[in-house]
């Protein structure tokens, strides 16, 4: 009897923090309501869909079925935010429409393949993502979300078609529209799909956008010499466009970097079937398939020369992380750059002048920050993030199967998304608008000690380090000291000393 | 009585269940309100609202103003899914009504306090959400969020007191709802809250109700005697009670974990300011309002002791995510176990039946896998991935302030909930319904050639190793070879090699 | 034939590479003979030893036996460099000590347990590091350096009683020094002894060190007042000894975090055997072996409550990997901090004055570099990287045990030892000799912008705003431009504007 | 002579074994001499050098001088096993000597020249090992290494010239042995060099190993036909060469992966000097230095495209470790595959039959395990945490020199070697014996209830599923059962289910 206390306790406690929850949940329920009033009108009305586990109430306007309202019941976790990437969906809509077109061809009645293409088009087309609610903490083969796509494109079709929801007739969804496939080959399939078009929808432009950017500053800085600094230190001089420049060349590599990593991304696991064998699909199908996916995307996509390595392991998705990953450092670095390089107004490095995009501070009047260079190394933080979770996904696959598929997919169209956005909000919002700070730049690169290395081969190391030496501790200049020390003339240092001859080798 | 201290934990689970399960519609719902809104973003009147940078159009059905409207407008990074979790705003809103109570201690006007007071509840109760729509990639203060609060909650407060949307009076967004605030101060403070509350409502709780599941499944299991597996490979036996133990361990510490670092979370920010130094705050501010805090959400919140840390640095919440990544290897452990444990049916350990939750293959009719395991493990990698781009962001702060802030926090809170909900899921979908295959169980156990390690204190390791080593090679039993080899009888054999007295020391 | 030709090339290129690499080690092994020629002496006499797979060559001048020489056969991985941490091997000789002890209590004959205890003295006390050939990549029970172990103190035991290396007699490896244990308990003990020691012998000394000297700066420093930098922007003012004071508090908390991890470190397997049951010990043996393994090391060790858990998991070590982790970033953040505040000397922020230790560049005269904040900056992301080996070691247990063992140990030892050994030498090469430029930091200070937040409380945010944007603007100070645009007095502006009075609230 | 093939194959795969076997025992000495000189580093005579910081005594048996000195002072981190690692410093060699033939040509004083080409050769074939005592924890630049560099050659080029020890005459560090480099330009070249080298001597021919015997295994077992196994759980049939096939497919895709990435490492910084710009060097010597480091290596190194990202930057390392790391996560797969195939040996999966190669167990006797998996998963789990390191260490470079050099190239380095030793311990230990248990594959295969696939074209899906289940539920045959329910006959049962015809489309 004693321990029924501390759980009464418990449950008080639970039953505190449920009361506080479920008062917050009214309001919300009740403005929620109110908002999605129009969509939630369907909520009273039912049909019943079943699989093989029985029989589930479906809310009557939308398409999916039991298996997927089975899933929603069976995976609470993390809510909505949580969802398949709307990108795998319509991934999969490309891929059913492709299917159903060579099912065709191999005798599925054309009828039910037409449907199927025109139901298959409208998850492409966006127009049904409503009804795919599925989280991607489900099944790690991604079976559901296959699932909840057959059904969808299966009662879409089955509505064109003029039949009735839910009956499977005329078009089943396993039969039809997962004709010659497995969850196993197509939601491997459909991350690939996802996963290239992203990089060249999102990410390669963004790249290209920065790159151009920086390279057209690299270009009107040319002229622009200032201080150089190697260990966050004074060094000798180079020009504004040549730091632009190594950005320029980073961003580049990025670009080659991720096209690197796409010939992999390419290749199309359908017609692996179940454990990469092809079992009940027909000799030819993976071929045709991965060129009808190839025609209807504009990219090379070929078939898997290796089904079983396309089931079991997702190497190349940790590859095209990995490139992510490389991009991630880069931009890192030309957003610490132009931030520090920018910093000030008065008590920074102050060699830039950054656009000013919005108020800095609700107390400090006047202040403004670098804050794409902010969202910029938050992104490239989040990419590495979600490399070292493809990483660990990617390893532990076992047998035939990798079962970490959908996380897997979301962490590398996440890492896509955000640094090909983050991209274009970097150089538009922040590097198109970037101006050099001459005065500033002119004053620091006269003052710095570091000239002094022009006059090794005249004076030898030892004397121009006791100039430099003597300069720092006097605070005095390079020229003063030079001559006070009467190792030199001032013609001489004059002549010696031109940060303009020292840009480059003689 | 006895049996009242099972039925209210039946009670306080299904409680937390349901709470859950509302929680998770929930969020639903609010999502469904976000996409809405954002469709009705075209809402076609707008009012004029102005910050130091000038005019700007904001949707009149919207509480927030220029500094928001602006930051959508700088940041498209991502889309809707990436906006700042709505924990955060929530915490705000805790925090914005304990300011104002404080700040009316300090001579705000009372009408104005109690109106901030009450919109601030309002954000709380999340009544008010689709006002929210920044994502995490904005400036790394997370300032604009601040502001997008601060701008809410003054314009619903100017309702309430009867005046004109963006007029900023009678209530204004900084001298007011902001008064005795920075960003800097309250974002981190808006974290930890944030992050306590997550913790306490979602994975500390799910934590539990999965220690407790597999504690009664331990005490189910504790006289069935199984083959121990060491390398993978057959070793000495164990109960499957002491197996389950192990795992029971690990949540029960996986509890202590995260509860030890929750002691730097419940350090407040509030009062710092600025730079930490808490300039235009007043005494006593920060401890008032680290109390107001404390009572409104019941957990043990302070002021810290030192708040250049608490804004420059986010140590605290590195030292969190590192206890949730210790969650994540010990879940990952348990999910791998259990479905090896059940793996077959036929050909596989077999040794555990799991629940069967919904058709496994859309290709083998028959199939059920573990799929819950499979969420699991799936989470426990997100999380490690989650936990770098914390440390990524944490140990990049620079001077007085950490601006990787709506990052950090965003995957923290994603860690924490996904956790919580995952060990939730995965009791209640898989833990609660295993059961032994005594059968399997019984007949692996009598075939071990690991038995023979009984042997050994009585007729040596030498003769012990011939004994198993011919019985591996002619693949017979250890008994018969045993006798066969004569090192010993029947009787002794029986005698010696009894699983039930291999459990423990002796 | 056609592709014979392929072959041949590569035989060719191998061969190519073969002649280099031979030519190159002639080299190498000429030089490393007579280096070595003394050591080496012994290469050429062999005793023969064997294990249960046969006779083996053993250096006759090494203790160890066949095992080890099997295992230094089969895992040619890494070289020496790779070698198990010696640190392991001393815990090792310390459990064996305690061991050997408790199995006197238990009746192993005393002239046994006595030379036991001797020849585990003397690993312990590192007189026999040359006889632990082996790498971490080995097993990952590490069950080939239990038995290294086992081999090098049985035949040094009976060296010591007058027997014959090789002969097991009258101390045998398994029989005596193995007594009542496994390597998978032995093991995961020596483990946890290992890191609580270098935690205690090296990382908390050195963190200790380190926070003492950032206090006694932060003291000196107290009544220097220097802009603030939020965003790396210009912001209000704090005095230097605040900011120091932020990094007293990151090591101060450093030095909690990673005490907070100890408890289950102190938590020793041994006494679980090979599957945690602890078959084939004796009632009390655990506990009496942690006590003498805590009176050994003064440390409080016990015996852990769940031996399962303490063989299949080692979640101890992924928190205490996670505290590290947590270090790392706080060392990151301080010494970055102290790299840019130190940096110039003419073109940086140029605050700090860092002691210079060594000539900077081979090609620019007096360049002196921040080098221990590089080095300390480098361990940071060391020890992130090596949490997560430990990670994902952490994570991948099967059923009994845990096979990451070797690697996960290495990787804390690592981590331990260099965070201690990089805050000592920052702290005795970098930080004790930092001195404040008062005057570059009084210049910045005044010339702030941001010291017009003083004046929101006497003319408003608005007026404040535009004094600054003004004076940012045309290059003037505040005073003048306040006073121009006619918002005050001169009189008012000195008033109002002491940055002295702006480092706490009111 | 269609067997020269197989008899060129072993042979190069015996002289890969002999190369590697030798390359092992080196290391040893190297160590061993180290271990050996730190005692001699008491030798009790001393000679003076300086440097621009003063005076410094240098054991009189060692070339190097102050500045190396300088460093083991200030920067005791870690000790001897985290020293430089010895390929950076013979990369360097093979630099040091091609800069001096450059400079030659530029030049420099033949005589000097040359002794400068002989002393480097020795260091690049190893004979100056002892050298070399510097940490990796120094400069984030790898000044001092590079000085140790110069130092070591400087003087042993003087002694070969009959000078006198730290006279720098006739030979200077700086002027002669470092002309026309600086520590940035240099460091980044003798790191591509080195990581190329380690790559191509160790890595890729390890993972072409591999991959040959898994080939070789995969044609051996083409018609073995087994139960395939999708989330752990029984599916359909393929052969046990297709799941080889598999593995050997991403071996093969892991050499492609590595090859891909190091078009960027053969670009070399030489040629930048001290900030990209190449002041103080001459036109045409990047070039020519390339060019020399290619003929000296084999490797079609070219000099950077651009030399300020190439010192600013390593993006190029980070894309090679992005390449391990993938390749880490192929292996982890392999291993683990291969490591529960060949579980048991009665109570795990059985399919394999591993090699036996060392005791399993000190108190389990006949325990054998599968000790080359879990070095393997155990080096996966390091490279990956490795990955990491370099991950970070590349996200933090400042203007134009990332100082996180020695850290990176260590982890790139430790991967490559790793990987490339354990796969061909892998291989050699594992692989090349791994038999098939047949009888256990043909007993698992004709009992799984997943054969009922084959039965969906002829009865449906749900009749199919109907049999499983019942099955499933009775323990019975899939014939017995299907006939029993009168689906079909025992003729028909034979005709359909096939497993030989299961393994691919028709």
């Amino acid at each position: 009897m004693y321990h029924s206390v501390r759980n009464v306790q418990r449950f008080t406690s639970n039953l505190l923090a449920l009361q506080r929850s479920i008062a917050i949940q009214n309001h919300r329920l009740a403005i929620g309501a109110i908002l999605t009033s129009s969509r939630m009108a369907s909520s009273e009305s039912y049909r019943i869909e079943k699989d093989t586990f029985g029989e589930l109430k479906v809310p009557s306007d939308k398409y999916y079925g039991a298996q997927t309202v089975r899933s929603t019941m069976n995976f609470k976790i993390g809510g909505a935010t949580e969802r398949m990437p709307i990108q795998v969906i319509k991934a999969f809509g490309i891929l059913k429409r492709a299917a159903a077109e060579v099912n065709k061809d191999y005798g599925l009645d054309p009828k039910i393949a037409d449907a199927i293409v025109q139901a298959a088009d409208e998850v492409t087309a966006g127009k049904l993502d409503d009804h795919f609610p599925l989280v991607v903490w489900q099944t790690g083969s991604g079976t559901q979300t296959n699932m909840n796509v057959n059904e969808v494109i299966s009662n879409r079709a089955i509505e064109i078609m003029g039949g009735k929801l839910g009956s499977k007739d005329p078009v089943h969804p396993n039969d039809h529209v997962n004709k010659s496939q497995s969850s196993n080959d197509t939601f491997p399939t459909a991350m690939h799909i996802a996963a290239a078009r992203e990089v060249h929808e999102v990410l390669l432009p963004g790249l290209q956008t920065l790159h151009d950017a920086l390279a057209a500053k690299a270009a009107d800085f040319k002229d622009i010499i200032k201080i150089g600094r190697t260990h966050t230190q004074d060094a000798v001089p180079l020009s504004l466009g040549q730091e632009f420049g190594g950005y320029v060349q980073q961003v580049k590599y990025s670009i080659e970097r991720v096209k690197a990593a796409m010939p992999r991304i390419y290749e199309l696991a359908a017609g692996g079937t179940a454990v990469g064998t092809g079992l009940n699909t027909r000799i030819g199908f993976a071929e045709k398939v991965a060129a009808k996916v190839s025609a209807l995307t504009g990219l090379p996509f070929v078939t898997a020369p290796n089904k079983f390595e396309a089931l079991a392991a997702h190497d190349a998705l940790v590859e095209l992380s990995g490139a992510l990953n490389t991009v991630a450092c880069s931009m890192m670095k030309i957003a610490n750059d132009v931030r520090f390089l920018g910093s000030g107004p008065r008590s920074g490095l102050g060699e830039l002048i950054l656009p000013e995009n919005e108020p800095g501070s609700s107390i400090m009047p006047g202040k403004v920050n670098p804050t794409q260079c902010e969202a910029m190394t938050m992104v490239a933080a989040q990419v590495m993030g979600n490399h070292v979770a493809v990483t660990v996904g990617g390893s532990n696959g076992h047998f035939e199967l990798n079962v970490f598929k959908p996380m897997m997919i979301k962490n590398v169209l996440n890492s896509a998304r955000l640094l090909g956005d983050a991209a274009v909000s970097f150089c538009n919002n922040c590097v198109v608008g970037i101006e050099a700070n001459t005065e500033r730049i002119n004053k620091l690169m006269n003052e710095s000690l570091m000239l002094v290395t022009a006059l090794n081969p005249h004076i030898g190391y030892d004397k121009a380090a006791t100039i430099a030496k003597t300069a720092h501790k006097e605070g005095s200049t390079l020229k003063a000291t030079a001559i006070k020390l009467g190792y030199l003339t001032e013609e001489q240092f004059d002549q010696w000393v031109k940060p303009q001859e020292m840009l480059g080798p003689k």
